[in-house]
C-alpha cells in the first residue's frame, strides 16, 4: 500500500519489490495478507520440474548422495538456468556454489538453515568449491536501528561475523572446497576490479527502482548490490579459479534474493562472463503468524540454533496447518536431534578452523573447460 | 545558467558548484565570461597572509629548500588549516601530503605541473611522506564520452595508468618517501574499510547537493568521492602509518578540489580521525579564451609535457595580458628549460623504478604523536 493509500503494482522484471493486494516480498520484507500465505506461483522464475528435480537426484545418487529432501518436498520450487549447469557439469565442465549471510548479533534460525543444507547437499553431490560472503559491509551500512540504538563499528561487526562463520562451519562443509570470506577482510583488487565492472553498467536511476531505494539512504547501502553481485564472477577469487572469468556459478538462495542475481544477469554478457544459475527456495513460515511471514530472527517465532531442547518444546506452534499433535511431537523430535547435532558440532569449532576457511587459498576441486584444464 | 534562463547562486558551503553571473567552478567544469578572470576572492577559503607565507617560508629555509615561487607569488592562495600543521609541526608531530592526478590518455599539461612540483617542494621542505592516487576506478566511471566513443576497459586503463605514473616520476620525487597507489591495484582491507566508513556517513541526497549528480548517473561515479578522499585518513595505508589513524593529511590541490575534501573535514571528527589540512592553488590559464578558462588537455591552449622545443615556440599566447614580446620570449625560455628537464628525467623512468614507486612498503620518516614514535 503506497502512502496515498493506493495499491502499487510493480512488475517483478523491473523491482524486486514483488507486490500485489496480499503478499509483498522484497529482499527486505516478506509478508502475505493471505491465510493461504505468499502466493509463490506469482514469485516462480522458472519451475523445478519432474524432469529437471531427476536429474539433479541422478548425479547426487551417482555421488552416493541420497536424494535431497528439499528438492523431493518443493521447498527448492524455481530456478534460472539449472538445466545449463547440469548439461555443462555432464560435458565434464564444473561450475562453483556462491551463497552468503549477513552478519547478525542474533543467533541464525532454522529459515536460515535450508539455502545452507541444500547448498552442503549440491556441494557433495557435484563435488564442486563453495564461495560464502559475510556481508559485513551491508550489516555496518545498515540503517535500519532501534530507538536510541549506536550504528555499529567495524570492530564489533568483525567480532559477530566471526561467531556467525563458526555457526555456519558447524553446518558441517569441508575445508578443502570451501573458502569463507568477509567482505572487509578480503577486499582485493581482483574483487574490487569486479565490483567496479558492475558499478559502472548499472544507473542510480535503475538501482532505484530494483530495490526501492531513495536519496536519504547511505552512499553504501546503495552501493552494496555490486557487492553482492561481484562473486558471481570467479575472477573474485583469482587463488581459487587463477582469474577465469568464465567459470559458472549457481546460487541457492532464498527466492527474496533473486533481484540481486537478477541485475548481474542482465549485465553478465556486457561483462563477457557467464549469467549466475539460481536455485531458489520458499521461506521458513515463522511460528507466529504462521504462513504469512517468513520466520526471521529479529520477530518473534523462530526456532534457533542456540535454543536448548526445552526451548524447543516450549515454542508455541500456532501455525494452522499443523494441528495434529502427532505431527508437533515428531517436528520437535527433528528439530531437536538437527539442532542437537549442531549444536554439538558448534562446540569443536575452534579459532584455528575459522582461519582456515577464512584464508583464501586454493581449493581442492577440478575444473575443466574448452583446452584448459585446472587440477 | 539554469535551464529555466535564471542565474543560479549555490552557497560555497553546500555545493562545489561555485557559480554566479559570470564564473563556474567545479570539479568537472571551470570557466569565466570575465575578462578578468576567476575571482579568486570569492573561491577562496582562508587567505594564506604573510605570516603563514613567512612560516612556511622559513621551514623550508631551515632544509635547505629557497623560497617556493608559487607560494611568494600568490598561486598558492587558499588554505584550511595550515597553522594547525604547521603549529604540531614545529611541537615535533610530523604529517604527510596527499595528492593524486586521474589517469589519462593525454599527456600532462603545465596546469597539472603546479600541484605536483608544489608538492614536491613540500615534501623536500618538510621531509614528510607522500601519497599519490591514481584514481583510475573514476576514469573508468567516467561517462564523459566522445561521439560512438566506447567506454574504456580496466586493461586500458592499466597501462595509461602506468604511463602516467611515469610522467610523476619524472618530476623527481624520492623513492624513499613516496608512495604512489593506483585504486584498483592497491585495494586493500584498510583502505576499504576507511572507504565504507566515509561511505555510511554521507547521504545520496547530500551527494548530489555536492556533486551535482543525478539519477542517470552510473553508481561508481557516485560512489567515487568516497574513494578519493579516503586516502586522508592514515591508516588507509597501514605499511607507511602502521594503523595509526591519526597522522594529519594535507592535501595540495587546485581549488576546484575543494569540496572533496571539505565532505572529509564534516566527517572527520565522527570517524576520530582529524581533518585533512589543504592548501589550493589556482588555475593556470589556458592559451586559448586566456584567463577565463583553465588549462585543459582535453582542449586546444596547453602546453603540454610531451611538447617538443618547436611546439612550444609556435603555440600562440593570445592572452591579453602578455602584450610584450620580450615577456613571451622569456616565458618560452622558461618553459624550454623546465620541459626539457622533465622529458630528459621521462626518458630514464623504467618499469622497475614504477614497480618501486608503486609497492606497499614502508616509508621512510619520522612520524612523533603523543607517546608514540615510529621511526
Amino acid at each position: 500500500m503506497a502512502a496515498d493509500g493506493n495499491v502499487r503494482f510493480k512488475p517483478v522484471e523491473e523491482s524486486c519489490s514483488s507486490e500485489d493486494e496480499t503478499d509483498k516480498v522484497t529482499p527486505f520484507i516478506a509478508k502475505s495478507k493471505s491465510k493461504r500465505g505468499f502466493k509463490y506461483e506469482k514469485l516462480i522464475k522458472n519451475e523445478i520440474d519432474d524432469n529437471l528435480r531427476s536429474k539433479i537426484e541422478e548425479i547426487g545418487r551417482k555421488n552416493g548422495k541420497p536424494v535431497n529432501h528439499f528438492l523431493k518436498r518443493g521447498i527448492f520450487f524455481s530456478h534460472r538456468d539449472m538445466e545449463k549447469i547440469l548439461d555443462s557439469y555432464e560435458k565434464g565442465e564444473s561450475f562453483y556454489l556462491y551463497t552468503g549471510r549477513g552478519p547478525s548479533t542474533k543467533s541464525m534460525h532454522i529459515g536460515h538453515l535450508i539455502p545452507f543444507m541444500f547448498t552442503r547437499w549440491l556441494q557433495e553431490a557435484f563435488d564442486v568449491p563453495l564461495v560464502i560472503q559475510m556481508s559485513d559491509d551491508e550489516k555496518y551500512f545498515s540503517e535500519d536501528l532501534q530507538n536510541g540504538e549506536e550504528p555499529v563499528s567495524i570492530e564489533t561487526i568483525r567480532e559477530q561475523t566471526r561467531e556467525n562463520v563458526k555457526d555456519i562451519i558447524a553446518l558441517g562443509f569441508d575445508v578443502n572446497k570451501t573458502f569463507i570470506f568477509s567482505n572487509f577482510e578480503y577486499m582485493c583488487p581482483e574483487y574490487y576490479k569486479n565490483i567496479c565492472r558492475v558499478q559502472r553498467l548499472i544507473k542510480l536511476s535503475r538501482m532505484k527502482i530494483v530495490f526501492d531505494f531513495d536519496d536519504n539512504g547511505n552512499i553504501g547501502k546503495i552501493n552494496f548490490p555490486a557487492i553482492q553481485a561481484a562473486p558471481c564472477f570467479s575472477s573474485s577469487f583469482p587463488h581459487i579459479f587463477h582469474g577465469k572469468r568464465d567459470v559458472p556459478c549457481l546460487v541457492p538462495c532464498a527466492i527474496d534474493q533473486d533481484c540481486y542475481f537478477d541485475l548481474m544477469r542482465e549485465i553478465a554478457i556486457k561483462l563477457d562472463c557467464k549469467k549466475p544459475a539460481l536455485i531458489h527456495s520458499k521461506f521458513v513460515p515463522s511460528l507466529v503468524g504462521g504462513v504469512r511471514y517468513k520466520m526471521s530472527a529479529s520477530k518473534p517465532g523462530s526456532i534457533l540454533l542456540t535454543d536448548t531442547n526445552e526451548e524447543i518444546e516450549t515454542k508455541k506452534y500456532d501455525n494452522d496447518e499443523i494441528q495434529s499433535d502427532d505431527l508437533k511431537s515428531e517436528l520437535i523430535k527433528i528439530l531437536k536431534t538437527i539442532i542437537g547435532e549442531i549444536r554439538q558440532r558448534r562446540k569443536q569449532v575452534t579459532d584455528e578452523m575459522v582461519k582456515r576457511f577464512m584464508t583464501p587459498r586454493p581449493l581442492n576441486y577440478k575444473y575443466k573447460h574448452g583446452s584448459n584444464e585446472i587440477l
